[in-house]
């Protein structure tokens, strides 16, 4: 059965409303649309999880903080529609920016420390922007659970302390990174790449693993581990690093490796940004 | 019967789970115990509305800019417990400061503009700290309805703003200021003036009152109303007026008198710092 396209926030209230029961989970995937194997993988745990899924789709302009970013991401919601009702989804939420921005937003919702670092800097009022938005998703579909991918590892983080802090009845779902053949994480950005570019992006990920490999081999600093993924970044045509850097749970340097960190990478190929991590526990 | 003293965020959201249904109105008042008969007005209000009445006592760290005022607001559990039963009052929800802040607070809601001016400055991260506290208060409390005072006009707008640009699905209802018949607005930090600064005190509504008879005199700006209040307020002894002004519907100040607006001042008698203001609708 298709989906129930939506785009009022009025008419998906009345919508959910005779859903809500105790034991009758909602799940919510919040994403930007340009749905792709990532959001799947959200999708379908959404839909084993809970008895209502809702995926919404909206490109939040507050997020961006460069408006070619904003122009160029891409929007599919034929295509979106086709990828929800394949896996199940019962509700697709669409709004447009003026039924999510009626009025200038004056409230918005910052998570300090947590959104300082790695992207935070080289995009000023992005995670206040996706806080915000998130916090209004929240409000408006009121989810029992919601999904997020591990991909964008400081936003999850951020998500998760937003709703902690601010006790949304929601519980976070992380979800791990899907990955193509060669490792490349799945991305919306990945399709703006030339096919000589989608074949450097691949270092990314494998930049990543080297440091892990390093760290996993023992006796290595944060510093050694960084070197060895910027050993496997040099040489690859078009790549530009635009911050590689190892994190604790709260997205804070670490130097020495204690407990369970984050490897975290974001550059530009060509005119396209792309962000990357993996985990490494130490055992 | 008595309502059900709720310490535990967890306890509360049991106990109210079974009370949520369609058309099963549940009604919050937020406050920070003391109560008084403006209180007393908001309760009745809700419990007019409502089939359950949540009232909160959380005296509220984050919104104190000052150690001493927060140590020195006065705290009246028994008392308070009495006057939500006289009421009807069905759960009073009493965390203590661990219950509501467990880790740092990290995540944090601004309301821009509307927090700007009057109390603003003199109370810096006071308005963050009232939304911030308030957006966890409906998180927690879930109501269909809440109430807040219109003698604290500047919070008010704050929270109307927050809950329409975030979504939160809660009806915010302002209730009118109760006064005593000496026209002082009532306020918890009452309690705290000497007899002689009572009689003071009830300088504050003469002189709004005064502004307000010189608007609907017609033919006046914002700056002789505010001379006829300031005019009222000469001579009375141990008033300090921290500011006093004539503002708009998002609390910017106004010169020329169009449509509706509120006169608002603060004042420090002794050291018990209070707030009052009156609305002005022009015909």
């Amino acid at each position: 059965m298709s989906p129930a396209l939506v785009h009022s926030i009025s008419e998906l209230r009345r919508l959910l409303a005779p859903l809500r029961a105790p034991g009758a989970t909602i799940g919510c995937v919040p994403t930007m649309g340009a749905l792709h194997e990532g959001h799947g993988r959200l999708i379908e745990r959404a839909r084993a999880d809970c008895r209502t899924v809702v995926v919404t789709l909206f490109v939040n302009p507050i997020q961006f903080n460069r408006s070619d970013d904003l122009e160029r991401y891409p929007r599919t919601l034929d295509t979106d529609l086709r990828f929800c009702e394949q896996r199940g989804v019962d509700f697709v939420f669409a709004p447009d920016a003026a039924e999510m921005f009626p009025a200038e937003p004056l409230a918005r919702v910052d998570v300090d420390r947590l959104a300082d670092r790695l992207c935070g800097p080289f995009r000023p009022g992005h995670f206040r922007g996706v806080a915000t938005v998130v916090a209004k998703l929240f409000n408006i579909v009121q989810p029992d659970r919601a999904y997020f991918g591990e991909k964008d590892a400081q936003q999850l983080a951020v998500i998760e302390r937003m709703t902690l802090d601010l006790n949304f009845p929601v519980t976070i779902v992380p979800v791990a990174t899907v990955r193509e053949a060669d490792g490349l994480a799945m991305s919306s950005r990945n399709a703006r790449l030339s096919p000589e570019q989608r074949r450097s992006a691949a270092v990314l990920y494998r930049a990543l693993e080297a440091a892990r490999e390093r760290l996993a081999a023992g006796g290595s600093t944060a510093e050694q581990a960084e070197d060895a993924a910027r050993a496997a970044l040099a040489g690859v045509p078009d790549v530009r690093v635009e911050y590689l850097e190892i994190v604790d749970a709260e997205m804070q340097p670490v130097r020495e490796i204690a407990g369970p960190v984050r490897i975290a990478i974001a550059a530009w190929i060509g005119d396209v940004r792309l962000i990357d991590n993996v985990l490494f526990e130490p055992r």
